[in-house]
This record gives C-alpha cells, sequence and structure tokens, in this order.
C-alpha cells in the first residue's frame, strides 16, 4: 500500500506512522509517501484520517505500478530525454568491453558519424570463468569519462558487484546493473542513493514479478530514475543465446511506468540476428535499444559472435528509422 | 545427406541405392533425391559415379536448409503467394473456433471489409480439458466450406488427430497442425500425400532443431508446401500465456528454407499485447500473421482473453501497413 | 463438478439432467456420476434434490483427485497389483525398441533371471526425424505376443498415433502413450473404451495440470485405469537429456488418486546416471519404475546412449531391495 | 589447461610462464599448479620440459574436473567430515532466517535432541521485495555465535552481498552463497581467500557448467574447500516452488571432484513433499541435506510454507537413516 500525508504533517507523526505499518517513507516537494508490504489493503482509521490519498495493489509492484502513476516517467539520459511523452528511442551503442584507447576511440567515431550520443562499454565484467577477460576495470572507466570530455557522450557502464559499485556510480552518467547482479542488495542500496539514471537488466532466470521488485528497491530507496532492460531469458532453446521475452515487454507496457530498453544483441547472441530483432523492438515502441558494435568482432575480448561490425550497424542504423517512424517514434 | 540422379536412370537402379542407403526416394521433373540420414557424409564410389550432386548436412535438416535450396521457397496460397520473391506478409484472421454461422459470417465480413483474403477457424479443438468446448467438428468444416464458396478466401483449419485428417484436408485450403499434433505421425504422414500448403505450428515445448524435422516428414514425404508457424514457447514466465521466441525466427530465416509465419495471439493469450507485438513480428520482416478475432471475445467458447474485438483489428491491421512497409514488405 | 445420483434414477433423467449442466454421465454398479467443468459450483436446486452426494473442485482435475478419492486407486497389472494398500514398486524393464526376435528373447530371459514380469518395449517409434529407425510396427507387437505366451509376462508397449492405436489396444497389456501424443484425442478417445490400464507419460513441455487432464480424458470417458508417468521435463539444462521432475511427483501423490510411475532413462538420457536417479525414485516411493535395458546398448537402433547392459541393470535391481525395504515398499 | 612444476622452481620462473600463459598461480606443499583458460591445448616447448603434469580440458570445469582429481575432496565440516571415504550425508538443518534468541535456541535444542551438529539459518536475506523482512543482521551473526558456544554447532550461514562478505566469513564455519549472489565477484573473491567451507548454491537459472565455474573462481583463488548445492532450478511448472535437478547431480558425481548438498526445502516450496524428497536425495547417496525447519512455520518471518515443523523433522531424521544405510551412508 502506499500512502500519502500532506508535506506539512509533522515528521514524528510520520515516522511513528511508519513504525506501526512498518513502512518505507520518501518525502518530495508535495507530500510524505509511506510504502508498505501489498499484504496491507485498508488503513487504521486513525491514520485514514490523516493520509490525503493511498492506492492498494494485489503484489508488491506499486511505485512502479501503472495503478499508482499511470504514465511512463520521463527520465533525462545526458541531453535528451526518454520516457514522458518524447516518444524517443534511444539508441545505446558500444562495444561489450572497454579494451584499448584505440578501439573505444574508434567505438566514439562511429557514434559520430551517425549523430548518436550515448556510448556503453563494460570495464568489470561479470565473466562465468576466472579463466577470461574480467575486464579492464578503473583503467577502463578512465577512458569512458575521456570519450564523454571529449565528444560529450552520456556514458553507460556497469556495475559488476557491491565493491566497485561507488566508482561505477561516480564514473557513468547512466548505470548499469548487470542481469546476473540484479538481485544485489548491495548495488541496488547504493543506487537508490544517487539520482543517476539505473538501468536494470532482467536477470535470465528472473520473472518479470521479480524484476520490477528489484526496481522497487532503488524507486522505495529514493531514486526515482529507473529504467527497465529486457535481453533475453533462459529457456529449452539453445540454437539461439537466449530468448528475446518481447511478451513480457508488452506487460511492462502495459502495467509498469517505467521506461524499458531492448537489448537484442545479448538476446540473440549472434551478430545475424541482431539487425532483425532491433527492428522488431522499434516496432514495439520502446524507449531504447542496447546494441553491441566493435571495430573487429573476430577479435573482440569478449561476446565477439554477437558485435555488429561498424558497417552492419551502419546499415542497422539506417534500417531503423523508418520503422520507429511507423509507429510514431524518433531514433535518438 | 541428399544426393541427386539423373531423372532417367532406372528406377530399379535408383531403388537399389535407396535401400543400400536406407534412403527416402523423391522424384520430381528433373531428378530423383534420395535422402539419407544426417549421419552419411560420405558416398561408395559406384554411387557417386552415378549422382549429378550430393549435399553434406550437420544434422537432419536437410531439405529444409539454406544448404540445400539458399532462397525461400514460394508457396501459393488461394490467390496469393509467400515466400520466394514475393515480400508477402500475408494476414490470416478469424476467430479461434468456428461457433455458429453467424459468428463465422460476421468475421467473414470483417475481412471483407479490409480486404483480406485468408480465414482462419477451428472445427477439432485440442482442448487440454474434456470439460471443455471440443468444437463444432464436420459442422464447422462445413461452415468454413460456405465462406469459401461466399467470399472466395483461403480457408485455414487445424488438424486434431489422426482421426479426422482426411475431412481436414479435404475441407481446407492449408492445413494447420497444432502446436500438440506436431509430433503426429499420422498427421505428419497425411499431410505428406497431399500438396496442399501444410502450416506446422511449433509446440511450445519444442525446439527449433525438432520443429523443423517435423517439417522434413512432410517435405521427404513428398509435399513441398510447408510453412513453419512460431506460436510462443512455455518457459518459466507466467504473466503471459507462452513466450514469443522471435530470437528463433532469426534463426529460421537464417538456416532454412521454408516461409516463416508469426501468432502472437498464443504467445501472448492477452488482448492488449497482441498489436504491439504483430507490429513487432511485421518489422521481423516474416511471411505471415496469424491473428485471433472475434465478433464479441468475451462470449467466446475458447480462448476468450486473447482474441481482439473487431474494432481492435481494425486499427491493428492500419497500423501494421506503414510497418510492413518500412522493411520493404505488403501486408496482404 | 462431480454429482452423484442413485443408480435407479431414470436414464432418461439422467440425460436430461446431463444436457441442462453439459455433463458427461459415468455410470457404474452402485450410481450414475455426471462431471460438468469445474467451473459449476452449484447445482440447480431440482437437480440437488435427485442427487446423493457433489463434489466441487478448483481446476478441471476432478477424478483424478484425492477430494473426489482419497486413497491411491488399485489397478491390476498381469498377476500383480499397483496402488491401493499393494506398497508394491513394480519394476518395468526392456529395450527401447523392439529389433528382432532374438534380441526381444534375451531380454526376456534376463527378466526371468531377475525375476521379473512387466517387459516394455516400443515397435511404434515417435522419432523426431524421419531418417533414424521407425521401428518395427506390427511385425514387433507380435514379437511381444510370443514373448507373453512364452514367459507369461505383462506387455508394456506405446502408441504413437491414432492410426494404430487399436493394433496396440489389441496386443498390449498396459497401453503406454508416449510423451510426445499425450495431448491425442484420438488415442486418448479409443484407450477410454477398453479396460485396460493406460500408462501416460508426460509431455516434456506439459505442466502437471495439463498432464492430469489428460487423464481425466480417459477417466471421464469410462476407463478408471489411468497410470501417471513422469519422465523429464525440456528445461535450460543440456548436460542431461530432460529434467526428472521428482517436485512435481511430490504433488502427483499429495493431489491426485493415480499411481506413478517413473521412468528415469528418458530423463537422464545416459546409462551413468539411472542407476542413481532409480534409487531416487524408489525411495520416493513410487508405483513403478521404466528402465531401458538392452543386451548391448553400443548397437541399439534408438536412445543407445541411456540403455543399461545386463550387468549394469542386475547390479541396479540388487541395489533396488534395500532402498524400497527402507521407505517400506516392495519391488516386483 | 593446469600445469604443474616442482615446488623448487624459481618463483621467477613461474611468474614469467604465468604471464605468458595469461595463467592463474596456486602454490601449495608439493608443487605449483598453473591454471590457463581450457582453450590452451599444448605448452609451448620450454615450457613443457619445465613441467612435471599437465591436464587438458573441454571447458573452464577445470580444478573442480574427475579428470583433475579423480576422488570426491574430504572438506572437514566442525568435528566431521565430508566427500573422500567418509560416505557421510551431513544432515545440516535450522529456520530460514534467525528471528530471535527465542527461536534460534529452540531450533539448536530440537539439534540437540536429535544428535544433530550443523545449524542453518539466514541473517542477511536476499529478499526479492524491499517490503519484506530482511533479516536480522549483524544481531543475528551474534546469535548463530551464541549457540556456537553453547551447543558446539557447525554454523552455516549465507551471505547476500559483498557489503557483509567479511561479517559472514568471521562468523560462520560454512559461508553459504545464496542461488542469487551465485556470480557475485565480490563475494566469490573474498571467500577465495579464506579457507573456511564455501557452500554455493545452483542458481535457478544456472546452467551446470556456469555453476561449477564459479566454483572455479573459490578454487583458483586459493581455497579449495567448496561445496556444491542443488536446490532447485526455474522451470515452467509452477505447481511447486522449483524443480530440483537430480539429473544434475548425477552428472556432478560423474563429472566434478566437489562434495554435493541438496536442498529439497526450496525446491518444493511446500513443507508436504520435502520428506518424499529428502529420502530421495538420501538414496541419491549425497553429502549432505539442508532442510528448513522451524519452531512455528506458520509465524516464520520467511519461508513459512516450506518449513517443516518440529515434530515432522522429527519424523524425517528417523526415516532418512534406513535409506541412507541402504545406500552404505550415514546420517550425521
Amino acid at each position: 500500500m502506499i500512502i500519502h500525508f500532506p508535506v506539512k504533517t509533522p515528521t514524528a507523526k510520520i515516522e511513528e506512522i511508519a513504525k506501526s505499518l512498518e513502512a518505507i517513507v520518501l518525502k518530495d516537494a508535495d507530500k510524505f509517501a509511506l510504502i508498505t508490504g501489498s499484504s496491507v489493503k485498508k488503513l487504521p482509521e486513525e491514520v485514514a484520517k490523516l493520509a490525503t490519498e493511498s492506492f492498494v495493489f494485489d503484489s508488491d509492484i506499486q511505485l512502479a505500478s501503472k495503478k499508482y502513476t499511470s504514465s511512463v516517467r520521463e527520465i533525462q539520459i545526458g541531453k535528451t530525454v526518454i520516457g514522458g511523452k518524447s516518444n524517443n528511442t534511444l539508441l545505446i551503442a558500444g562495444p561489450c568491453s572497454v579494451e584499448s584507447e584505440e578501439q573505444i576511440t574508434q567505438s566514439s567515431e562511429l557514434l559520430k558519424e551517425l549523430g548518436l550520443t550515448a556510448l556503453r562499454a563494460g570495464c568489470f565484467k561479470p565473466r562465468t570463468s576466472p579463466y577470461s577477460f574480467q575486464g579492464m576495470g578503473i583503467d577502463g572507466l578512465k577512458l569512458l569519462d575521456k570519450m564523454r570530455k571529449n565528444y560529450g557522450y552520456t556514458i553507460v557502464t556497469e556495475v559488476r558487484d557491491a565493491t566497485q559499485v561507488k566508482d561505477v556510480i561516480d564514473y557513468a552518467d547512466v548505470i548499469q546493473i548487470g542481469a546476473k547482479s540484479m538481485y544485489d542488495h548491495g548495488i541496488l542500496k547504493a543506487c537508490a542513493k544517487t539520482q543517476k539514471p539505473v538501468l536494470i537488466k532482467r536477470g535470465f532466470g528472473t520473472t518479470v514479478q521479480e524484476f520490477i521488485q528489484c526496481a522497487e528497491f532503488v524507486l522505495s530507496g529514493g531514486n526515482p530514475n529507473v529504467i527497465l532492460c529486457e535481453r533475453g531469458i533462459r529457456t529449452f532453446e539453445t540454437k539461439t543465446r537466449f530468448t528475446l521475452d518481447l511478451c513480457s515487454v508488452a506487460w511492462l507496457k502495459e502495467y509498469t511506468n517505467l521506461p524499458v530498453i531492448l537489448d537484442p544483441s545479448h538476446a540473440m547472441g549472434y551478430a545475424y540476428g541482431v539487425a532483425d530483432l532491433a527492428r522488431a523492438c522499434t516496432a514495439m515502441g520502446v524507449d531504447g535499444l542496447l546494441i553491441e558494435v566493435h571495430p573487429n568482432p573476430a577479435v573482440a575480448k569478449s561476446d565477439a559472435s554477437q558485435q555488429l561490425n561498424h558497417d552492419e550497424f551502419r546499415g542497422l542504423v539506417k534500417s531503423l528509422k523508418p520503422v520507429a517512424k511507423a509507429v510514431g517514434r524518433t531514433i535518438v
């Protein structure tokens, strides 16, 4: 349950109520909002008297629910916005990992050529084997910082675990929480304390319910700028790396107020299918795309098979624009 | 392995070779084609001498493989074609089940209004409970026949099991094999003996490999007119009925020569998501869509939650055309 | 809903009620039982007056539910019984396919040596590729018949599709409906018309709910002798062929009145794990096991990797007996 | 590849080789072991000359592989051992969460009554909703410490994320890494630096391959005391909470050298099935069981539905002993 109280209610009173209801307190310029578990369906009379408004929910999807806020949140990403009434589809592109200054500069030049503004690349890689490339770490973050300074880009990069969350929050414009880190309370709580946009990727074994509840950790901790990212779930089918779940995207669009970005590269796992899927995602009318592109995919240190080369990416961008237009959207 | 022999090779010789290789024989105007299991990688020298051409495969996806025929098969559906160089996306629409003459006539009128030509509706319903509506059976087929006569439509209807396969083959223009019947040898073998197009739906627990191998039963039995239909697989996610697997569609387009049709209605299970998914499917550049639409979904005898009403369907058709155009396709 | 009426109620009255409720009618020596869909929760007053008893259900699991019959059905299998108060765990063993008289005789001799009485082997194989061995068909059934005559065994063999269901019903003592044929109405309805035990295997993509509803087709059609068989479901894990779902077996034991048999051979797909799994299944306290064993697995024409050889099987049987005893069961 | 070098090889030489091969270095009393990615299949000649032994692998399952060490590791857990030649099945029991001193004392008394020595309970709960009980945190760890002092128990408790890993390592005897934290590099690396046993639970969306590779992070970081725990995977079946994957357990026993413990409580999600599953697990011949038991499950602050009450647990322990004995094992 979410309960609103006038902003002038004495803080001590709010705290007393919050304690009695085991509720989390959020405050903004207009009101206090108390959030209890969704099993609370009715307020004690003396509390009800003080409240201005209250919202009952079927599940712990509360702050993220369209029942609470019926329109999609507008989120500022660098100089552009997504969500709200923007009809923007933000194309975030770049290599899987920062590998060298030369490589990330080539990626930056490609974005410049195509008029794009959001650069993605990982520095702390959540690899599943200790014997693979683990990312450039803090040196990678510094290279991304340089690209931002040189090109004015919005930097989207991933936090792997709670030990480097502060560094990533400092260096990134959009903090990406990866599919394998999505349940990490250390990360979620740190991200709740900043106001930078947080892009949460759905775990490949995660239900939509749990996915949004992870967003609720950030939202209820005080950061309203959460973006959801579907990147494929693990199913019995193994010809592709994962299975992009567009049915769930339709659900997210119907029932939540969070912008949705799609990552066809990780879902497919193979470059040949990325363009078709990216067009499908665009036609869904989503708020953004994450696409992996590398100057030379064959020698990429991670995810080599799924990264587009520069020419493939140029072709893709060209083909996305009319699809976006057909559904009333603009690729930015 | 597929091995071609000159059409003038004596039949007795072909039969002798087929027996020695445990091969299936197909004959057309130009050649004999012998198909062995894919574990055969090399021909005995005396056979090789007689062959004009041979094809080796990694798996039992052989006749359906792009390695065998590199372009997508063209298939005649009533007065239109799909596949080949057509760039057509065939919109097949209609109610889940034939329920009455009045109902199916209303559906037919809707198609007429929108300039569509392919009517779908089930008569033998593969329900999972004995206590639900099981379909109108042969009476339903007769009503579909009447619609064909009155409106000139192509009729797409489903065979449930081998006991009614002959009736369905007789009455249908496109024989649909449902997701639960896809492995049915009785059906597959009967469909191999006709030349009518066969639309095989992927089982919700079926890998792409097995799916195409079902197609191989029909193809190797002598019917080249097979269409694949992805309609959602069963995953851990339960907020939607199934999970539409567009990654696999990208695979099918890359590796097989069969036209692909998508069924967003069954994948989603809820009307609210069907339009978004249908646009996504269209942007994938597929050969057709199967959409459930009912004059009054609230009283439908099966699949009530996922059928669009007539107004929703009109809106959908209107929105699909520019998406199709954006990817070089035409909705027919 | 299931509603009981006195056996002396006029048949015309029963038929009238059945029609008004869209109910299926079953009759035995003691009563009429009418079965409606589970959405019916209350009877019209004039019907209620005539009924002796009625049962309301949450879902279409009705005749199979412990709410209807609280103890497990006793089913006669040849000279032994399973279910009821028997505490028997029936070990059904034999090769995947009948391949020759010599082979099936060797299997029969092995069973004789070990004091077993239930022989399994397939004649119509539901293969997923047209280029694999499809089974010996009717000739295989005749060989099984010969084994029954020579050794007195109970024959368990599979029906693939509706085209050979009559033959299988004639030749088998227990009719096995395979995982891929489980939804086949043609088979289910034919099996409902016999009184021979029917062993239904769970489809690898089938929920427990749908699985039991398939059993309801047979039960409501008039054959009370249904056995459920869990044989592994398809999951994201590919190191083993399927995933044996013992959690669902715990559910089946808690909520249904049907005997349960487990097939660790198909679940595992590799001989090395079968013995451990068979012991686990036995410790679950189930009514039977299906184990594939072949005189020479390396040359088996189907499922070569998962069949035990004769020595492995001897070791397994020896090890199962103390496990069965530890849970109050007897291997028969 | 794992390559052994004599312990007397100069460290500088080892480091030089390690750098050239991008290898991780482990040293024990007898040797240096260098571990490269598994794609390395052959050594440069000058390295080969210095090596005493080397092992090639198909995948990055290396230190954990039976190809490297053919018998199961022996791991000391408090005063008992598992693995090796012990034939012990360690029964680890206790409530889902520490909730109060009274509650955890009641659990401790139950273990004492039954002669058990390993107490489990969570303090940092990886809940999926911010609106649920999140665990007692450090106060809970102190209560567990008190139980250890008072009863001499081995304490098994969970680390949730990298922010509290040091505390958990300090207070626990066995560090449990939960299913949702399994990929957490911050946790894995910290656990690699201690010699305390680490029990890694398989993520519910995690393949066996990835699961063991997580163990490789700890093993290659210097801690050889890793235990694997299967606790159910997420599948399409929703009647039970998860699906206990015993097929994968058979694989683990065949191909890895790590002890395996099973958690039927989380797999089932409902108390009624836990006993049957625990007996099945025991009959698999595994190294331990994790069972949730609570003085009053109905009021438990987490996982209420799946915890056994004390009487159910007494019955379970009694029934497990003969099953263990039947497979040559002892419950400890």
